[in-house]
């Protein structure tokens, strides 16, 4: 099938340049970029030189699905006229990820452009969504903070064990801030440090709120995102209450606990149940999240640890991951490749 | 004044000698080490090398002071023939920070080797007991996750405006694991990964248990701690919950914490509330901890945020902080040294 | 095919395993390890759980080729007997990369275990020796530096135009030190520094030297490694003098350099001559070297430089290009992966 | 002395401000910021909060000595009006270390804007030129790699014992690019990555080509600076040709290589010879530079490595030893501090 790719030069985009470039069912016929457009795609980022691609201003050929990794606003914009004939789109960005179009002038400080989609699109979390994404022409690819916090929680929170007061601890390498400059994202100044962002709000929380909502509908949460100094990874530490006699003290309850997550996931090739504390290094540059449920030394808390890659499973990963099912093609195919370690 | 070394050659102990180095009113008389026993100081640590120090196999100078940097157990024992002969001693290691010989024996699986020194020991959390350890001859240097955690939750907790359970997540940098060699600091294993580890009960755990029961009878903890990759720094982000109707909600109570810390720390020159989340690079190399609490997005959520340098304040800074007191001697001599930043 | 891996359990072992696990004519049949002997290899390195394999403490199976990641002597040792039965062999150690036993003892301080091998055994840098690798039953594959160095050297010395006096000058991610435990791979000692080792002779030298000197036997060459606090690549700076009136001087040169350079790589899909000074990062994770040549300020320099991962075309990559080379496989087979940016 | 900082928002800036408020003689009275003027110094700088300065737009108020961190042109600029005034000017900046006005221009392609200042001013290598700087008014503060190469290759220049053809190769920490946002030092672009830079000519070439030729006229020089994923340090690995018979060969040659470089720094508090290849870890926030000569396993080949903190004894640190010269201050004050390590 012929894809086109929104905006490549950005981190997501370069990466589902990278991903799609191995997926046999794919030609990627066309790759936009704004400031690098007319440049081969091989001077911007030398590692795809061999995919012989130019950044182009924008998609003239026919395409069956669209990805965008635009900002977001421009991207609903970019994205709409495909839609309008009949194209699939994945948009990576945020701009259909909120059901409620209040929400999005709340959290956006603009009125969503675009209201008329919000009952049509689905949210790829494939995982939870598998089933819709199959009819779907429009999916909202999740943030990468979500689909961490989510996958880690979304078992105890549907089997309902937990109370619903949510705590996401979340650790995040820096690519997951993008390719633009920020003195944020300046080597000097994020190298050997670790700080807390976004504590009064980070515009991923309305997308995780949304989603636990509709497993619990008391559903609260506090999300803290830290900035560590790595390229890829995301690690979230998720902290939830066991409701009274859901679950026994100790080892049984572990056991327990270890069945809810097994079962939910049994059909989830890409969230695997990690048999020790799980580090980002073991998903590096694959679209695997790895999910660690414990139940922590105060008595009924649970705790519960992800990691996955921001720029796969987190963003480009995933979004071939809900391409595949969109078009009825095999759900791991082209994201075969393994973990890099060390 | 006249001090020792014991353990000059972990990073703990080099950290000391380093900062005792320009101390005006310090001699460093002796400095012992195991497996480097006769080398020159500065051929173990080149950038010790102008102190002209040897590393001897155990003190035999007349002198005022040890500081201990021994592993526990090796580290009481080491340390209770200078007691008894009425040298003061700080002790870095775990042996005397839990007041129970039961706990003690509990976490460390043997029995305490000197429960009789327990009931005289001082907790060597300046900031919390200044006044003890004024008049005290053996002082137990607190673990650098609980200086972190209880320096961001003791204002707090002694206002009892929060309920008495408590979460700490901790992020630190490989140095807090020591200079032994083990496969969790090879640097292709550790670098470009962040991960959890001691879920089931890190032996910093009991530490902070005991010194928010002193607070809170009612206190329990769940600590997980993460390594991230970097040299040094911890921060800690703290979650508790704020008793109905002791805050108000939003900006106000934002204004009421932040007196309530301001009050709490205002005679404290190490601890410096943070105007806007602090990064760990804030600390790099100096004795400060900074402490930013904030009334998180869920409702009654509090989120407090600490950082500091391991080593120093968790460690040989506040270590030489003790001694200061201990001595008689201002509170900051030596530990001037300001952040290196970038 | 069948093929085995003796010592899995190092990097280089297990990079074998994970770009071996994506060959489609491949099948891993058995990975030794020592101390892991027995254990799942999920259980040793979760990224590769889903390869189902188990680390055994030696191959019993019957096998058509077998790469050796153990340490020379042991390599030598334990790769004999499979080419005693006609199995082909992939050496990743040290052991038959020089052709001299007698070199081989001067830098190993132990006399050659197998110098029968010697006449017979190929050096398998793919790019200068294709046609040997393509009728040999036994390749050395040749360490990370002199990869890199002599990728670099190679076309400027076959063409006559350099001075026999070379320089290299390599810069190493700590990876290639492998998975052992040393003070000098420890994360907080090697994290934030830079340093040169080995300046009186790495063992990578006389390997370089060999092939250098077949090409022209005049050669002489100052190597110094360094190790930069990252976990893959390497980048080696190679400095020669041009040979009086060998190449005009400027832009000239500089184009007349680079036809050089392209010719002798034109057959060769994993050397990429680069457009501008590559970085490691261009190359990570995948099989490819960066060439890059330019005459530098100084009249009649020809600085070199080159880029690859150390632990794929440095190692493991390498060792499947020979794989393929030598069983009549496409030479790109299994290593078509793109580097993994940012 | 009163001392005012000139742009104290840059890395050099910063760090000035850092050492200087440590420095007994020194009151720092202004220091100046473009875009952050207005703001307290601590707001953008909270390591610096304690100091209680404000940033301001320019210097109004009376002062003996100003340090200029500000870029070049501009630094000689704002520099000459002090000059004039009859205040010492120690200009970290490019803009007065070429002794020559044409060379200047063909670097940095606009006139010198006052030639006139050239003939009096003193490059500030202080180990090279602290007679001169005694009585300077104008002192030049070399650059960081300048200073890193010369401090290697000046003993063995002054020898006569080496050929007047030199290679340095450099490494270099991340900040040494400063603090203005590049893609080049965006963290997920250099974070586990190493690359060259300015092969065809860095600007710093030239300040070392007129220092080695003030000691060689000869001199011919090729430098190639890389970047290395780290903050701080810079490694130089200086490689030169050794006369014929000038040395002898072996152990007895690099005898007498150190004793050369023992005499020719011997009262050089801020030059020490390594005893093994130095770290740039061990020059970590303190004005030391470690030089470590030895001869190459080539014949004649001279290896001198050099480490140093690029923001202390390759700008700022240098730049106050260099005020403490020119005023007749020991010349080790304020610069005390060890080296923070790990």
């Amino acid at each position: 099938m012929k894809v086109g790719i929104l905006n490549v030069t950005g981190y997501a985009g370069v990466e589902l340049a990278r991903i799609l470039s191995r997926h046999p069912q794919v030609e990627i016929v066309a790759a936009t970029g704004r400031s690098d457009a007319g440049k081969p795609l091989g001077q911007v980022f030398p590692h795809l030189e061999s995919l012989g691609l130019n950044v182009v201003p924008e998609i003239t050929e026919s395409v069956d699905l669209v990805f965008s990794a635009l900002p977001h606003q421009a991207s609903a914009e970019a994205c709409v006229p495909f839609l309008e004939q009949g194209v699939k789109v994945v948009d990576i960005s945020a701009d259909f990820r909120l059901k409620s179009a209040t929400a999005y002038q709340e959290w956006y400080d603009i009125p969503h452009p675009y209201p008329q989609y919000l009952e049509e699109v689905v949210y790829g979390l494939t995982e939870l969504h598998r089933p819709e994404i199959g009819g779907a022409s429009l999916v909202a690819n999740p943030g990468c903070y979500p689909t961490s916090a989510l996958l880690a929680l979304a078992p105890a929170v549907q089997a309902g064990i937990v109370e619903p007061s949510f705590i996401v601890d979340s650790k995040s390498g820096v690519s997951g801030a993008g390719r633009g400059l920020k003195l944020s994202t300046h080597f000097s100044e994020v190298n050997e440090s670790v700080s807390a962002y976004s504590i009064e709000g980070h515009f991923h929380l309305p997308e995780m709120l949304q989603e636990l909502r509709a497993m619990d509908s008391q559903a609260r949460l506090t999300f803290v995102p830290h900035l560590v100094p790595m390229t890829r990874g995301i690690l979230s530490t998720c902290y939830a209450t066991v409701k009274e006699g859901a679950l026994p003290a100790g080892a049984q309850g572990n056991q327990e606990l270890a069945t809810i997550y097994h079962d939910f996931y049994r059909e989830h090739p890409f969230v695997r149940l990690a048999q020790a504390p799980p580090a980002t290094k073991h998903t590096l540059g694959n679209n695997q999240c790895l999910v660690y449920p414990v139940l922590g030394s105060q008595a009924r808390q649970l705790v519960v640890i992800s990691c996955l890659d921001n720029l796969v499973k987190g963003a480009a990963g995933q979004a071939v991951q809900n391409m595949n099912v969109m078009c009825g093609l095999p759900e791991e195919q082209g994201l075969e490749a393994l973990a890099l370690y060390p």
